[in-house]
């Protein structure tokens, strides 16, 4: 029998659309039928004079990707931002975002699940893993690169909408904590946020200090001692991030634990800066009023996360929010982290696009007529 | 300043589409113009022979409403078709169907959500709650009603694509149970099953046998008696389609507690039967393959919800599917049961169709040229 | 057939005690075998001086029951201390210090479960529920109450171990709230700690600001109306413990919520200060040390209490504990909170009578020979 | 300050036993001061005939720990026997009877937690690591092995109270789930269970299909070639016990899944196979008046175990119960599993010989006086 799929978002709105277009073909100026053909995306290099003093060897040349939909060179009009930090464990790369995120990004453009958008990502990743995207004396400033760099730099270069209300920002993973916290932190800047899976939200159902090797990180001599133990560059660069310590090289870091025979002692005081600094969910009730301003917030994750912790730590985070009566987005589903986020039929084109369709904001004046 | 949403999925898409259709009008048949008037809603009343047995009361003369898509008349085309299992806590509400059903229906197939499809509504309320959508010697035969004389009766009467790739169920509440059991029981007939927040998939976090009033089941005399407990009602429904007992009137049921002085005793054996026959994490093993062989299976809940019981059950029951392998979706979300799933934006329009949009299946060669 | 139960901590105990005793009758001090005919219950009361500036009406003359072991007036010996604070749920009854509490530390000495000791229980309801053991401008200083001269008055007219060695304090529900709480903030006087089912000590499974009838707060005339309020008066007490407001009759409280239209907006600085003021699970950090400081530290509860909040934030609360590294006990049982605490075999003979045996300590320079 | 510790059982409790023994020593006779003078452990070998047609190698002769009380042998006393049940990750090890458990078993007897006993340590570990207790054509009739051959061994060998209410079985791990097992099929034989975290109780947090390495097992050829699989022998010992299959050689098991590309399908039949004769959950509702024909039914477990599967499986395990109205008891605590178990103050001495103590029960007739 000859069946054939029922929506199919592309070809189904596609073809309706281009029926009309193929009738209509010599009557319309060829800069709308330009729709179709894509979008482009150019890599550009930002150095960062907040990321020039860091410690640690940080290259405060940052690469970025920034996905340009179909026509924009052509037009005139300005264009909303989404900001997309990926995740640091995945090696930032050219390709990937030459290649699958525009052709999702240009799928669900011409699908009509959002309209024409600049994207941005940008490589966040330190020596030892992710920024945390905070301010750290050991690491650099990467809240103010981002801040009072990137963004003044791309609406500088680009023709963006340059507001709040029309400016996006998401990641995944790591990435999906620094989203959430630019949110936080930086609600005049970003209006809308969504976070795919993201971690450091708060605490795991095992505790914090339950991973690193204190006994190593107690005697290190040199970082890379770290690449032997299989949670010590990751947490290192949360201890880097949260609790600096300019004056103890090789780690610069303060200790939350010290072995003690077999077990160790916990540091009430450093546990408790880790926690402020780091853990979103123990941000909250300072940033409260922040996160009530957003347009948009949304994050969700899978259940079947190899690793529990990120799992418990999104409910307690989702619940602490609802707790400050903060609205929000936030969905656990069936699955395992990762799986074809960028895949056709992934979350980033059925769940991230279409929300930030529905929060950002264009401004009607400057748009030319649909 | 002069803002405006961005995605507006009907006036952005609509509007696109409307430029081409009217650039191209005087070239395409009326019949696809008419495409964008809206549908209908017509109300019928089908006596179920599988009914008309029942110890209780249950009137075997069922309402349904039937939503046509817009150019149903005048067209040839057979559609896919939808059934949908309303809670039985709402009463059945013609004007309902008449009104906002109607209105989420169209906008959707306006927007290209979904394509053009038929709606069936079902009132599968007894007289002391629900159905629970089975064979029972005191309730009826609601199975058999379903799948021998409803669906034959809209297959004979309304020009449906007649097979399960074109079938789908979908519920809500008590009716999420129905569409996830008639899935189960019944995947030759719906392929496809969409359940919002179903409740019965599972044991809560508390016991069944805590919520009735043990002493009062034991010794009533008449079924007006069970009003003046919180969940008589519910549970004896649950009970006479699960553990019935024709010969104890008045209610029919076989008891899973007993009263011992303050306290209950439990007998092992009506519990094992009331959990085969009712709880649908249950009855997972009898049915894996069945469940296997949907086109699409999805589900999901409000956290939020005041009875917790339906978040744990509902926890464990996507917990059990995926013990079998049975590919599904499963999504808990921020939220209250029930608020605004058809609302604009409610999750009929941004979760439901979409999912049957791209499960559901049309025969290419009766379908019109696009 | 003639069976008998085998352990009987008493029976088989106390046999065998008794057949030493018994034999040896003729040859020891009559002082010594006085041990088993029981301890009394004194009760006092007592004015605090901490409580007499409240704005509510709160009775700054409270009443203590207090158990003195077997032997106690005959001897010089001084003994150890356990504090109670006694669900205020409950209202304190002098006649069940005197029977039940009585016959279950007799039972537990004479069984050798404990040492003899001296056991105080202290009434610290409010008008309106609870005082949550604080100082507040409100509701009285209870803190400082008990602190400064309910714990001086007891060393002063008991022969008691005056040191936090031998000083444990112990609560139920809202009391075991109490316990956790004064082992937090003075471990300098009470050195073990045993709460029983506490409340209060994180947020619930659904949102604290969920309950209280928002509307009625916002315009209530007098305290009376609150009593149709099913959680008004026990909120409000946390209120006025927690945010007080000594400008606002009648409660003298500020608000967490402000009704809009059917829901409320949440004042994000008063949720901060109540959960800063009221959760123990946000405390953690500022008292870490004390609590570290304890000679030992448990709580338990029951994982069927009717209000799954009770569950979900214990399950919380002793995480955080574990993040910092903050050694305890923390069970979770099967049953319903409550059952039986006082009764044979109820938790406080076979729990917490044992858990401070083996924490509290006793000077052997005072204690006389064994 | 000399201090000392307060409950101190063994001290306190000794020393005021040993002061009347004292002063009575002429008066009483030599056999009830041999009290304090310890057990022994005397170690057995026995043929099970149950096990002689295993088809991987399983010795049909099994090691025997058996403590005896102290006086044990010069008393013509009958006592209530204790079966144990070691993890089998853990080697049987004589020397751990001889030390370790001899140690703890004479304390508590001693300090009155319990009164004298027997105790059996019987090691049921196969080639792949555990029997799971039941009946197997690969790994041998283990069930069989226990009711038929060892318990009639043992009455016969020692002087035991011969029945139900005088026997009790505890395990540790996997063997946890022998003794709830156990007490499941074969109440007539024991009549008290105390299980210390058992595993397999149900299903985990992830899927029991995500754990083994389903390409190997669909190709090995040998044995041996598990060794390199993490979870390949102990699952493979779980397939042998509840999916045998003797036609095929080397594993002689059905396969639950089978490798497509780099995903898996799963067999609905095997899997519920699988779960039926595994899963202590799935079992419940079979075994459910047995389940509360038990004198005592117990179980913990620890909340931080590494796996969290294992914390998982027991939480819905005690819910299940409660579903059925089957008494037991059920406690998570707040630690890792294992840690100390048969230490000092360790769970066996402070829960699983007192909970023996209330549940077992002696003959008077048959025992001498106190």
């Amino acid at each position: 029998m000859n069946v054939m799929g029922w929506r199919m978002p592309v070809s189904k709105r596609r073809s309706r659309h281009v029926l009309g277009v193929a009738l209509a073909m010599l009557l319309i100026p060829a800069s709308l039928l330009a729709e179709d053909s894509g979008g482009q995306v150019v890599v550009r290099q930002l150095r960062g004079e907040s990321l020039s003093h860091s410690l640690i060897g940080t290259d405060p040349v940052r690469k970025l990707a920034i996905y340009l939909p179909a026509g924009y060179e052509s037009a005139v009009q300005r264009y909303p931002v989404i900001y997309y930090l990926p995740s640091p464990l995945a090696k930032f790369d050219e390709d990937f975002y030459r290649g699958s995120v525009r052709g999702v990004l240009d799928r669900a453009v011409a699908a009509g699940e959002i309209g024409k958008v600049i994207f941005v990502a940008v490589d966040m990743a330190t020596p030892l893993g992710c920024s945390w995207y905070l301010n750290s004396p050991v690491t650099g400033n990467w809240e103010d690169y981002m801040v009072r760099e990137l963004v003044p730099y791309v609406d500088a270069n680009f023709r963006t909408l340059a507001s709040r209300d029309s400016r996006g920002i998401a990641g995944d993973f790591m990435g999906g904590y620094g989203a959430i916290r630019f949110g936080m932190t930086h609600p005049e800047v970003f209006g809308t946020v969504y976070a795919l899976h993201p971690v450091g939200t708060g605490s795991g159902i095992y505790t914090m200090y339950s991973r690193p090797d204190w006994k190593l990180l107690a005697h290190i001599q040199s970082v890379d001692e770290l690449k032997a133990s299989p949670f010590g560059m990751i947490f290192t660069s949360i201890f880097q991030a949260s609790v600096p310590d300019v004056n103890r090289p090789p780690l610069y870091i303060d200790l939350q634990a010290h072995p003690v025979g077999d077990t160790v002692e916990i540091d009430s005081a450093v546990t408790e800066r880790l926690r402020d600094n780091f853990l979103l969910e123990t941000m909250i009730g300072k940033y409260a009023n922040n996160l009530k301003s957003l347009r948009g917030l949304r994050f969700d994750w899978a259940r079947n996360d190899g690793n529990y912790d990120h799992v418990y730590s999104n409910q307690a985070f989702t619940h602490e929010l609802n707790e400050f009566g903060i609205s929000h987005e936030a969905e656990e589903y069936n699955g395992v982290w990762g799986t074809g986020n960028w895949g056709v039929d992934g979350r980033v084109y059925t769940e991230v696009l279409p929300f930030f369709a529905r929060h950002l904001v264009i401004d009607a004046r400057s748009a030319p007529a649909p």
